[in-house]
């Protein structure tokens, strides 16, 4: 049963072939026997864990609650709010069935709640005092997607959904804008990937929604990817499903609501931007395991070191997650390609000379560079190595994502950058161009970042005529 | 919108009812828009994270990873093992569409999960090295039931379930024993339910298992709840889904699997076992709040009072989980009764005399005494009550189990008890008299108690012919 660590194939060479050798060879899922659904393998679903951990902690302390709501809503219900009904509907999975009966209305699984959750709503709220309702929901989701790809688009996802309710329309704006800030913090912070922030245009926005803010990152190809959406709903789900209250002054009225959502896309973010040619590099903070310690030792040597790598384990066990590969059927080398496959952050190598020496030898993944440490230095090395691994992982990222930022003027600059980055240029606001802009170069526009404004005297970068945005078009996901 | 706390129906009365007014009174769920599915609300879904996070951190600490599999399940894949897909098939919800297109073979949304992850895990081992595969899934699962309630039975319902595959059949055993454990010790030590372990017999097993573990509770209407089982699936389902591994002796072998769960149900047993005509009363382990603290105060003297409080919080912030219940609008009573409801196993009452005494009067949900307690000593006793009030839910519902715990050699024995309680009887073995039981009086083999010996020298409790086995028998929900 020997099997053999294959090369994957180059980023350069074939991005996309990189990407799906990646996610197989670095044991993060499998492909189900039904087209376009995946299997999340215990590896990637710890990656999500954490994820989850620091949302989690991050809404509750913003006062969230979690709840949950059923996966099937019946058609009527989702037909309520008319935008809504006319985006998601081409993408909907219908029970028709249940049991032994034919069900008189079907039933879709969820591609998103607004419609169960505000129908809801509309039952749980009367009064101000009601008001805000907080709520987040870890769920589950079907959208019946024709192309699909390992993470960023499967017919089947899990994610998280807030949906909230409040009083006026500023409360519900504050919202929205608070949670695009935790996800950032958390897609920084955690996942260490860099981001622009923006709103985006009529055309992209979600159906139903007054307006979409989102966080843009760029993958290493040079193709943006949407990595988290916060929509300000408006009155738009509060009047379709009649969540109203009646306020301090006596008066009747219709809530404002948000709702908001990141998804394990964000997995197949954490490796496009990061990975390499040897495989997955992991941020510390979200690397199932942090540190692999691999005894190198031969015949009579074996036991000894072992020994060795378990007093490692003891003294850096308590700060960082460890895992000894003591596989006894596979050579160091193939270890070290294996690991560095999966991304973990620090190797230690263990050999009879850093028994005899009571050092260890430390190979970063992210830079490759190997230092010789002793044993009683290991545990304050390990920790600043992995706040540098997180920090250099990031600065990497920020500085590629600088670097594939232009500034254009005109679609014929388009070419001599491949097409791939971030490109920032005046818009006129017409979905007409929005649309050439797709056929003529396939770029779409990923946002109009926050706090931009259009460069002076300059006109759309499709029509020419008066730029009225800043807008940033890519490649995307 | 003044809104009166309703009187709930006594359980003496009509036990039934008292639990659908309990769960809806003290906010854990309410009913969605399609027959047989629930909301679950923030309060229930919190005791739910509690239950998760125990669970999840056993599991781990015996080799146990987290992975995700997919909601759907092709019809050909759950129609492979014949008992599994008889037990199940009349419980299934069918995707029949997708998007626009009609499917070409209907896809089951998964009432369990041994098919999809039976055919992923056949791809996954070929080696004996890649044994034991020990992995479980947090999931929504759909079961089409007729009748429905609460928590107990639902249409959709929240699971969490274990499939692990193992080299022998004594190693699966160990498995499906060992996470029997995990659950009788979370159920006993988090929930403080006492239950009754056994095995099930052939007509209540799980369709496709050699052996069904169980964990019966008896609810205090005397009835009996399933509120864990553990399952000893052979090679059944190695062989449908031809899981087979090459073993250390060259040979080709099938692989020895189990499958283990607990759900959301187990919120319902939580109300039923410890529930009063009040309302609710939560273990402190898994109260989403621990203890509240109602101020008691007119006018003037508010917000001093109010001051005091925060003090009070400030002191047992750390300890506990509390809430300041300041709303101005509801008068101390009324917010006792809402807590109360609620199952807050602690309240802290704080007026102006308690202010000058510097101390506080502290009420337990669970015997309704009243101490005074000085302030310096709050964080103490606090903790102390926490433990006592646990330990006290947990005796309580002991000793009702022993008090209805009955050994009866005839069926007409049954009559004088209400055919409430757990009935220790001798069994012949033969499903036909299972059957008569059922007709005759309504009740069930909950399970073969482990360890249990039929009674020398009595019959089967049925036909009176010899008793092969001691089995409990009981109404179940």
């Amino acid at each position: 049963m020997e099997k053999a660590l294959k090369e994957i194939t180059p980023k350069s060479e074939d991005f996309s072939q990189w990407y799906q050798d990646v996610v197989r060879k670095a044991d993060l899922m499998d492909y189900a026997p039904m087209k376009g659904f995946m299997v999340i393998k215990p590896y990637a679903y710890r990656i999500w864990e954490f994820i989850q951990a620091e949302l989690d902690a991050r809404f509750r302390a913003t006062g969230h609650q979690n709840a949950y709501f059923p996966l099937l809503i019946p058609q009527s219900l989702l037909q309520r709010e008319a935008e809504h009904v006319e985006g998601f509907s081409p993408e909907v999975a219908w029970v028709t069935r249940g049991g032994e009966e034919e069900l008189a209305e079907p039933l879709a699984i969820r591609p998103t709640s607004e419609t169960i959750i505000g129908a809801m709503y509309s039952r749980w709220i009367q009064s101000y005092r009601d008001l805000p309702v907080l709520i987040n929901q870890w769920a589950n989701v079907v959208r019946w997607e024709k192309a699909t790809r390992p993470f960023l688009r499967t017919t089947e996802f899990l994610w998280q959904e807030g949906h909230t309710v409040h009083r006026t329309a500023e409360e519900a704006q504050a919202e929205t804008l608070q949670q695009l800030q935790i996800y950032r913090e958390t897609l920084e912070g955690l996942l260490a990937i860099p981001v622009l922030a923006g709103v985006k245009s009529a055309g992209e926005r979600f159906a139903g929604a007054v307006e979409t803010y989102t966080l843009e990152a760029l993958m290493s190809d040079g193709r943006a990817l949407q990595a988290a959406t916060s929509h300000f709903l408006g009155q738009n789900f509060a009047r379709a499903f009649d969540i109203q209250f009646l306020d301090e002054d006596g008066t009747l009225k219709y809530g404002w609501t948000t709702s908001w959502g990141v998804s394990t896309r964000l997995i197949g973010g954490l490796i496009m931007v990061h990975g390499d040619d040897r495989g997955l590099r992991l941020p510390p903070r979200v690397a199932p395991i942090q540190v692999v310690v691999v005894p190198i030792a031969r015949g009579g040597e074996r036991e000894a070191v072992l020994a060795y790598c378990r007093q490692v384990l003891a003294r850096i066990g308590a700060i960082a997650r460890v895992h000894l590969d003591d596989r006894p059927e596979w050579t160091p080398g193939y270890k070290f390609n294996d690991w560095e496959m999966r991304g973990v952050p620090l190797r230690i190598e263990v050999g009879p000379r850093d028994l005899a020496n009571q050092s260890v030898v430390v190979a970063r993944r992210d830079l490759g560079q190997k230092t010789a440490v002793a044993l009683s230095e290991l545990p304050a090395t390990i920790e600043r190595l992995l706040a540098e691994v997180q920090a250099e992982l990031f600065r990497q990222a920020q500085t590629y994502l600088r670097d594939h930022s232009y500034a254009i003027a005109d679609l014929g600059e388009l070419e001599a950058h491949g097409y791939r980055g971030f490109f920032w240029a005046n818009w006129c606001g017409e979905e007409s161009c929005a649309d050439r802009l797709k056929e003529l170069a396939g770029l779409t526009i990923r946002c109009l970042p926050l706090g931009s404004q259009p460069e002076p005297g300059q006109g759309c970068v499709v029509c020419h005529q008066p730029g009225r945005h800043r807008a940033v078009l890519a490649r995307a996901y």
